[in-house]
């Protein structure tokens, strides 16, 4: 597939992705948008422009919107359907690429983009799935001889996190404030976070609404996953730590959490499906599975000092995960739970085997033991103020790249206490 | 104050009260309602005939809606005066006692009335506030020497629920299936709940919308709180005690929650403030506070099975809590956490030092070991189908009643597995 866009090799948006998100376009006007190159085009024009005029069930411009939900919402036959018709659109010897006056409508130089969150998060859950963060995380906050607990490998461990803090890449993050007890502490003190902490995650979008008392079994799970994007869970390592026994991680958490602007598609993944990891002991029924549920998508964090340049601090791979999104979501409607268009589903932080592929400060770190050196000289156990952190994603296989771009932000100083 | 409206000296819904809920009347039209005795008053239609013409930033019919929400957005000072003014209407010799014709369309009998959920939530925490059921908890879950945690009287520990399974009262409840783990099982397996529970709680509703980073001290906590009502936080126990280590609740809490359909103003609950339980130690400053910041407000629960009548199984008192909201509403936000219109806190169960005022039926049977008679000759350990759980809420003093009726809802059996 060649489009009449012109883009880099190494772009994230090449014609093999498609991705979905909602724009404001010169600072003015607001619509559900696309991605190829560095072009973002205004989807909502397209549709006035007659372009899904043979979509069945998108009679309604659902692109003039806020966010993607009503989009969403129509369903995988209809949303796969657009993303298939905006290909060949894009497609060199299309009726688009000689369509001058719809180009200058629609098409516009990321500069004149700004992005906002994709999508209205009526709940947000974030599981714990990576074995080797859930190992790191227990022998650092726990008993090091029995850093995974008994549950783990055979539920995928989650909890309910704050949908209100969630944000899109760019929004800025203050350090939280809180209540801190180090070891050394007689008592707890009132404290800005001393380990302010990112975590490498990516999150799920789900397309559909259930009735209370209805569950999605494994073999539906799939329709039900509109796409993903990169999640950045924020955490104050020093709050959480004190807080979180016995009912789990609360302002720790809830400052703040950034995701990546731009959905690429589970249709835009498919060519990146691989194995999953073994699964010993069996897991029940309800969360066993057939096929490729895992994706290999590279991962890399970045932190960047506020005099400094971008430093690689960490190298993961979302194919670590033991627990897959099809699982992640049987196991959360199986007792009922009802799920919510727009809803986000986060991985837990994503870390490997090598220590180089951590997902966090705490555990690149080993809770501050071994600082980072960057490369202006500085040293970092934790995220200092003004330290902008970048996390990527991207697929890539036989020359198609299938990207999410980028989450970024930066930790601004504490308010005044 | 005497209302032309007669109504029992024992009804929750006394002049005194002017709560706010959402109607759906004659089972065709939907709006936001207040009740006196056993009738339900349309304030949309009420606004439409010009009762509230004076009440400044009333203009827009915001009664007209599904939810409470874009009314209780308003703020107290609007809120307020659309109660006092309501209240007034409602006195004899009022212009509305002798308005027959605004009375035959706004004024329904209960019957012709079903109740909706009040306000759209966009978040919900669960807190848990009570010391006795913390230690009970603790007691039975974890390690009876050291039944509360060492966090636990520095702050209000909480945890995010979920809000998209928040339902109203008579909304029925299917048994959850799940995994869970008896100590004396060697693999967890899966089955529907074999110790589901309801526990006891109050939760309030927010009346504003906070910027992520921005806190709301505890000076300026009573104004952002519009209302209470009671909340039946439906527990399966075997689920939550494998599942919620190290991350908290989760599918053990996730597949129902009952709310009653009044919310009833702090406004309103005024008169029934009540000294706040000594903190020792003595709490940060960020969570100190002056007077009184406790409610009197009497508990009651009722186990009513298939085939017989309610039996009281717990009276308790919110004035128990350790934790008020204000504190609640103070820690939540300390760390820049966004809050949204319409947000649920909960108080967590609401136990006294008395075993008959325990919450639930874990604190009440001792996890089944002591079992509740019932009037029928049945005995419970944990709530069975099609057992009926009942809540109900008020304070009284100097012969002023307000309450908060009922929150009801049925066990229905699990699906088949």
């Amino acid at each position: 597939m060649k489009s009449f866009v012109d883009y880099s090799h190494d772009s994230d948006f090449s014609i093999h992705n498609i991705p979905f998100g909602v724009a404001v376009f010169n600072k003015e006007y607001i619509a559900c948008a696309t991605r190829i190159g560095d072009i973002v085009i205004d989807l909502a024009s397209l549709h006035d422009f007659g372009y899904f005029e043979n979509i069945k069930g998108l009679d309604e411009n659902v692109f003039e919107a806020y966010t993607l939900n009503e989009f969403i919402e129509l369903g995988k036959p209809i949303t796969n359907d657009v993303r298939l018709k905006i290909q060949e659109l894009l497609l060199e010897g299309s009726a688009l690429a000689n369509d001058e006056k719809t180009k200058e409508v629609c098409f516009f130089d990321l500069d004149k983009v700004q992005m906002m969150m994709p999508v209205h998060v009526p709940n947000y859950t974030d599981f714990y799935s990576s074995i080797q963060h859930a190992t790191n995380v227990g022998m650092l906050f726990r008993d090091p001889a029995n850093a995974l607990l008994p549950n783990w490998k055979h539920l995928p461990v989650g909890y309910h996190g704050r949908a209100s803090s969630i944000v899109v890449s760019g929004v800025d993050i203050q350090r939280p404030v809180g209540q801190i007890k180090p070891p050394t502490a007689e008592k707890p003190f009132f404290s800005p976070s001393l380990q302010l902490d990112f975590e490498l995650e990516m999150g799920f979008v789900v397309n559909k609404n259930t009735e209370l008392g209805e569950h999605i079994p494994m073999e539906e799970t799939e329709d039900a996953i509109f796409g993903m994007m990169i999640f950045n869970d924020w955490s104050a390592r020093d709050i959480q730590s004190w807080e979180y026994v016995p009912l789990g991680p609360f302002l720790g958490k809830n400052f703040g959490s950034n995701i990546s602007p731009w959905i690429v598609t589970m249709e835009a993944l498919n060519p990146f499906r691989t194995e999953s990891p073994k699964q010993d002991p069996e897991v029940l029924d309800y969360l066993k599975f057939e096929g490729d549920k895992n994706y290999d998508i590279n991962l890399e964090v970045y932190l960047k000092p506020e005099n400094g340049k971008d430093n690689l601090i960490s190298a993961s791979n979302y194919k670590f995960m033991y627990w897959n999104m099809c699982q992640q979501l049987a196991h959360h409607t199986v007792n009922g739970c009802n799920v919510e268009v727009g809803d986000i589903y986060a991985s837990g932080t994503i870390s490997g085997e090598d220590p180089k592929s951590y997902g966090s400060m705490l555990e690149l770190t080993w809770r501050g033991q071994n600082p980072i050196k960057l490369s202006n000289g500085e040293e970092r156990k934790f995220v200092e103020d003004n330290d902008t952190i970048t996390m990527k994603a991207w697929s890539e296989k036989d020359g198609i790249r299938v990207g999410f771009g980028e989450v970024t932000s930066k930790i601004l100083p504490a308010r005044k206490i």
